[in-house]
């Protein structure tokens, strides 16, 4: 069983956009003895709070509930690739969410209507700040690792790079330096489709009691089949290839049931816009360890290559997977060795 | 300068669903001398019988005015793969059209009202049982080839295999015997773009004077990325890949001023539920030209090497280019001496 608290951060929140907020609350999970050096993992697009376990409800003015299995709980765990034997393991839902964390379902204490349409646009700094001040209020001064995949393998760089006092090392599974022509295409498809649908009401749905769900499924569902492989979409739909329609439908319901559309386009949006520059990468001093899976072909190994070569201390894995981008949630065996060397080399080997 | 002739079919046009359709228009063009043998060029989803040329304008009670040049023009013309020297080329709008043929936004002489949602489906056997009929309202009753790419190429092997006494050879290019479950699951998500517009109104949206613009807008956008190779991509976006969004942006609304979302949806449909089965697959005894291109992502050479394998005369051209699916459009040069030695092959050649 996993607990999903909530902290509230003392300090107002600066965006890169120059909005300020105040009472940023942040919803985090913890596994494995608290006096353990901490692993940060940061969760992707569509993540939350709760990584591993199951998690009984929140303390404070969270949601409660069991909600399920954590979606990284195959990697978390006595002996797993992120051991909570040896660390505490600490996940945030990402400043912007909807699932704890402050973001534009909030209430804005200054009107007492949901954020929506005046919540600010993120970047992945943004993020990185949150967790920043976060681990401020939890006392944290130094992680050895920042880990994450996709979404969260932009923030874990970007962590080393704003705060290399924090960072001892960066873990970034299945991400880039700036996606790809294809990968903002397909981004900017998903949120259109978002913003498209009437619903939508330049995000001030909520008062409606309404939601874009229609836009958001089908932005759920251009991810889904961005995140798969074909191998792997073939193995979904089974014998009969058209049944994949079914199988899309299905992933876009249950979607729309647990997100936030002006989440999803925040997130989006901040994904899409990251890049780190030559010179940024340069300055990433902690040693990094690049993850990519074969059939992923929106984070493609090329792009973690291109990475590896211009960070000062990366070693590059390839790993060799039918699974496309969501290898990283499904082949954890694969990763777990890699990632448990590089978590536990002795810092000397540094430098 | 050519000219988009009418015919109305002599006799009712039945459909795989059962339908029946009286006096069917089918628009077509006609290039180089009447007497040649025919060249039947098959169009994709979103072309039309325009195919090479500049339009003056159409016979008949069709649309009018200049349409622009052709949408295979570099493909047509003398010395050209199609050598209009020394071939009639011919193309056709295909029944459930939106170019001059009947389709559902034309009116239905029973209720005085466009078809809309009572338009029928159409299968790729429904399209070429049109062209058969069309053909025979010409005169034609052999042609030396069918020809066409992506649903066009799926047209062109099923005249061959449904009339085999009409189609001496068949070119089919960027064409599979059935589209792999990644292209099912994309044109889903772009056909439940335009049914998720409120606008779309069940199909029925003529009367009202509306239509799904936002969600055909979509589905175009979403067509528009897979027919490009990631590396067309990042070309089309040049030094700021950002700027692929507003990129398709512009793709999106120019399509939307020219195309009817009820004729994609059909389009759309009749091409992912198509599939030759092994059986049919060997019925079709004419020469078979297949042509691929290495960076088609989503009609792969291993699919079109797949499909030369189950067809009892077929050759393989695999082109390397990096423009994708689109590559049938923008690399005519290299497929032009292919299809002009594969048209031009002597009859005895064959069997």
């Amino acid at each position: 069983m996993s607990t999903t608290r909530l902290v509230t951060l003392p300090a107002p929140l600066l965006f890169d956009s120059g909005h300020k907020l105040d009472d940023v609350t942040i919803a985090y999970e913890s596994y494995g003895d608290p006096s353990n050096d901490v692993v940060l993992v940061c969760h992707a697009l569509s993540g939350d709070a709760h990584a591993a376990g199951v998690t009984a409800g929140t303390t404070g003015a969270g949601e409660t509930g069991v909600q399920g299995l954590g979606w990284w709980d195959a990697a978390i765990g006595p002996g797993r690739a992120l051991d909570t034997d040896r660390w505490r393991i600490i996940c945030t839902n990402l400043v912007g969410g909807c699932r704890g964390s402050t973001g534009p379902s909030s209430i804005d204490p200054a009107t007492g209507a949901p954020y929506g349409s005046t919540f600010p646009e993120v970047t992945v700094a943004d993020l990185v700040r949150a967790q920043r001040q976060f681990l401020d209020v939890l006392g944290v001064e130094r992680i050895r690792a920042a880990v994450g995949a996709s979404l969260g393998g932009m923030q874990a760089l970007q962590l080393a790079l704003d705060y290399p006092e924090l960072v001892d090392r960066v873990i970034a599974i299945a991400a880039t330096a700036g996606l790809d022509a294809q990968g903002v295409a397909l981004n900017a498809i998903a949120r259109k489709a978002i913003t498209s649908d009437p619903d939508f009401h330049g995000g001030d749905y909520y008062a409606a009691g309404r939601a874009p769900r229609a836009g958001l499924a089908l932005a759920r569902q251009i991810g889904h089949v961005t995140y798969l492989s074909k191998q792997a979409l073939r193995a979904k739909s089974g014998a009969d290839r058209l049944g994949v329609e079914g199988y899309l439908e299905h992933q876009g319901a249950k979607f729309v049931d647990r997100f936030d559309a002006n989440t999803y386009l925040r997130f989006s949006r901040a994904l899409t816009r990251f890049e780190l520059t030559e010179d940024q990468l340069a300055r990433i001093s902690a040693p990094v360890l690049l993850v990519s899976f074969s059939s992923d072909w929106l984070y493609p190994p090329a792009d973690s290559a291109r990475l590896a070569a211009g960070l000062p201390d990366a070693r590059h894995v390839a790993l060799d997977t039918p699974h496309g981008h969501d290898a990283f949630l499904l082949d954890v065996d694969l990763q777990a060795p890699h990632l448990r060397a590089f978590l536990g080399e002795s810092s000397e080997v540094r430098g």
